[in-house]
């Protein structure tokens, strides 16, 4: 068991050197080398879980998914709006979704990885959308897939453009403005009027999750009691 | 005259040649040997017309602003929508304009060219809000600034995700699914309603467009007798 923690740890130690180097070298660029030295462990670790470069960079880009922990929510056009901040507010600080959302988008090695990560991202976000028509929550013209599919792209060329021109520093406005823009034309106007997607909606919720987390044991040591 | 003809046409002949080599190999990738092979013109004549690899980029970068010639409109936000219509119909067939996004948005060499290319198209786009917005086109909420920033960027999106997931053979309905998304956040309802934004647009756009100069020497001819 602990054994198997330690292993743990250790992969993901890994997984952040490799998501630090090819964030800045991109996937050609990248060398298993440059992984060992910036993970502190030996050669020997690092093929232990990852059979070669392009092992890493999957690693890399399937860690996107297990990244955020947004809470659900009753209403899923907030789940689906506080998806997009959440990201926004944790790629700036998080190497691995920064350096995910770069090999998904590469022209280097799309056809393995970032193919799989953009209907990814497209299913996760069509699934709260049917879940938020099953609810009455959507516009009656709106096709949960078109829609995944348009705030997906055009999230994640906000992301691109953000970091072009300021190296992120606006993300969380602009996407923050790619909601605002986008889900008058999605959501019913009762839902809309009560959606919470000002620019910082995705630090809110990290710090949601972080007291959920904190208060926990105390509970359930007072439900136990 | 006729030898300044001549030059322009061997200048666009290499443009175009070096826009199928950035291209197909990125900016990196490109070698000017490449372009001289394409062109089919000495290396003295690229040379004579483009003093580096860089300047060869920047010469296609700079042409996407010169393709498209969408026609000015008396309601603006129209123009705003047959604008990124026009360049979703003639991305798929024009290599100068697709070469010009990858270099615009690439990894390599974003600090000289690509940083020219993202505040033009803002640029553009924020003037034709502006115009829009003097017209009484444009909601009360409306910033022409912000506006035009996330356009730019959620078409790039839509650009990138179309060419990864399609080969760009979905990109004009993509683009007009964005617009449709888009443009009730935008416009007063009285033009919104109007506004012609189908996945046909750009190629409707481009027919007026080759109509009203096949048309205009007779015009002229008749305006003349």
């Amino acid at each position: 068991m602990v054994r198997q923690e330690r292993a743990l740890r250790t992969r993901r130690l890994i997984l952040e050197a490799a998501a630090s180097v090819f964030d800045e070298f991109g996937y050609e660029g990248a060398t298993i080398g440059e992984v060992v030295a910036r993970a502190g462990v030996t050669r020997g670790a690092v093929y232990f879980h990852f059979a070669s470069k392009r092992d890493l960079a999957q690693g890399v880009v399937d860690e996107q998914f297990a990244q955020d922990g947004v809470p659900e929510r009753a209403c899923k056009l907030q789940e689906f709006v506080d998806t997009g901040m959440v990201i926004a507010h944790l790629m700036p600080r998080d190497p691995l979704l920064s350096a995910g959302a770069r090999l998904s988008l590469g022209q280097d090695v799309f056809e393995d990885l970032g193919g799989g990560a953009i209907p990814g991202w497209i299913g996760r976000l069509e699934a709260l959308l049917v879940a938020a028509g099953e609810r009455g929550e959507l516009l009656p013209h709106v096709v949960p897939a078109d829609t995944a599919w348009l705030v997906t792209a055009a999230w994640a060329g906000v992301q691109i453009q953000s970091q072009r021109l300021t190296g992120r520093a606006d993300l969380e406005q602009r996407v923050s403005s790619l909601f605002r823009h986008l889900m008058p034309s999605v959501a019913v106007p009762g839902v809309l009027g009560s959606l919470r997607m000002g620019p910082d909606r995705g630090a809110q919720v990290m710090a949601e999750v972080a007291a959920a987390r904190e208060v926990k044991p105390v509970d359930e040591g007072v439900a136990a009691a």
